[in-house]
């Protein structure tokens, strides 16, 4: 690691991991998914997972800021997993085992979003039907852009889209066990909730993580807007 | 098909309809007319469609990725359907029979949003009146950007628009007899709403279709609005 | 005529009316204050009256789109207006007998919104206050932003901010009496609400006009918000 | 001052403060937050303060608008300050005593934002508790974007993040008295609320300031969304 590997995230290519994750977190910004330096964007390239840091402004990211990890390696403890590139000026994403956990189940990329209306819907979810309760609406064309599960396919209009919702932890690292455990009990689920906190999004590709994130937050806008105006969200 | 007709996609004229879909595209997803690869744009030029694919990020499309169909063409099945160009990597896209529906009514433009106004006013209209009413405005300048009808001029600010609103069906396509019905239904409208899905809108020209469109999110945006706060859209 | 006078739109002076009427547009676009076609900016110049055309789309316009009217004009009727410019192809704006009531006090530059906020304001104003009352707001650091009067320097943060509402008309031409008999009115006003419609903005400059504008337009919103809260516009 | 100093703001380097706040500037325009020329910024860099100035279009400033004061300088009377550049067509701002209050306790960037968020929370607060409370929320992720005090770490997800209020004047300047007590009772906070005005942030850079900045107004518009679906800002 003389060189620091700083040829890691150096590539003229727009759809290399290094050009990518800055371009994505402008992207995020904009849509207010990562203000205020949270929220965060992840890819995997062959046995490269390429992570944005913690704590940068995410609209102002440039290449050279990104963390290199060399996959498989371990999730715990961060001492243990073998950085391959590491930013001497730059904290690594508390993020990081949240991101490995997906790509341990075959993700090409995820992302972490601290969008209000994620917040807005967990808080939603807990009142109307308690803490056990997953969102769940249906009968929305938006519905569609979500897959059904791995290798089934999307969702149809008529499908109940589900998502799980965890309890936040006042430390980020420690969301891995309960977002793994959603993972278990929904496996074909491409997104996690955390209450008060935001939603971690993954996909096969860089372009399907990006545009369910999307969908995904239409259908949290959509339904805090539904709940203002007294329309349920399963249709009755 | 050889080589593809690459060259109907090729044109340094900005106006050129491969030059415009994907400059419209990017204007409507900054509208939240398009996230997460929703929505979709057809423009009508001599006797060629030219058609926005399915699945693609609609703000990154390029001219490359431009279906091209000769017209007039079947609607079904899919495989009649006279392309002239067909992307290999990428699918034509469902909408394509509705946007057929529109060119074949003298349209030179036809644009499908997702927007969330939309979907919300689909939902108002069928909790306030049910399942049969149409959706109605009145006394609010904007109207005046709506056509009274083909060859009737614009609406004017006493007018009632009448937008009819047809159920979703599980595949789009499917919608295509409906949104036939809604036309010869409502002879005048330029726009079919989607309960629970979104909109298309068509206009002569593509300024026409585009700023009929924006005319008509707006008025559903502020029907949103003035429905939380208690204000009727007829004037009583 | 012979030339239509080109050369008075052509500059390469950033602050030029031709220049800055386009780039204005755009910005206003962005706002949403002239979506579909809507809205309008004139610019005053010596004795040239600089207007935004008619039915073209506001964030796409070109110098080569902008009327010039020679200072002092009639109003009425719009064949005795002496055009020195006019744009073949395109139709004079119909706000322009409302610019031109505008510039007959002095103003330098004159916006027209359709701004959502505004059309809500309005319907607020005559659900609790009825057809004759103005928008009135106090206590709001913003209200700092909008002039006291001509020659009498900016409201105090405890004065109370008052613009007049004239009901709309059928054609845009015919709200001129009404504009005009609100500006005897309330000498001291800037800006004249539209019921239903949006509103018109002055100023002495085309800094003061915009600024004013998007004073106005935060007030109209946060109005809107704080009657959905319930809070009140009139400090009690 | 026989050149004005104009050397002082002129660089190439984009972190120098002459060019950091026309940019940062531009961007809280796009964010709503000094629109109708409200709001402000102020950099500290060594022994020099710059500010942007009084009036002006926020999004359009250039370099050649700031002014520059050495630090330390009296903060009353304006004469006083000891101003080492002054454009001398602008007036400097209003804020610069409050700018200044900020400096002198070890801020290296100061922001004052008109985000209309800001405004309702005041109001809200007032409304519930009276005018003695301050603004609370906990148990939102995003509040780990504030520090819990100087030297102390950053906020925790259970931790309670208080926000004083002050009460608005009619002249800002005069705002300096209530701004430096609401420091002194509250040693910890980084951002004072003005009542039906806005807000002050401070942070240690010009980084710190702007995410702190954000993920404030981030917390206050949240607050505002749950508070209309009746979510309540403390955890019960």
């Amino acid at each position: 690691m003389a060189d620091n590997n700083d040829h890691l995230v150096q590539s003229q290519d727009p759809d290399h991991p290094a050009n990518l994750i800055p371009d994505l977190c402008k992207r995020f910004f904009h849509n207010g998914w990562c203000t205020g330096t949270g929220g965060g964007t992840s890819i995997k390239k062959d046995n490269h997972i390429f992570i944005a840091p913690s704590g940068v402004q995410k609209e102002m990211m440039k290449s050279e800021n990104i963390f290199v990890v060399e996959f498989p390696t371990p999730k715990y403890p961060p001492s243990e997993r073998k950085y391959i590139r590491k930013p001497l000026d730059l904290k690594p994403s508390a993020c990081t085992p949240l991101f490995l956990a997906a790509f341990e189940r075959g993700a090409g990329c995820c992302i972490h979003s601290h969008s209000q209306w994620c917040v807005l819907v967990t808080l939603l979810v807990e009142k109307m039907h308690g803490k056990d309760a997953c969102f769940k609406i249906s009968n929305i064309e938006q519905i569609k852009g979500i897959p059904k599960g791995p290798g089934k396919g999307m969702l149809g209009f008529h499908d109940t889209l589900r998502v799980p919702i965890i309890e936040n932890t006042p430390f980020e690292e420690d969301l891995t066990g309960a977002l793994e455990e959603a993972m278990e009990k929904y496996p074909d689920t491409y997104a996690v909730l955390v209450r008060r906190h935001g939603i971690y999004v993954w996909g096969d590709t860089v372009a399907k993580a990006k545009t369910q994130c999307e969908s995904l937050d239409y259908l949290f806008q959509l339904a805090v807007e539904m709940h203002k105006l007294g329309l349920p969200w399963l249709k009755e």
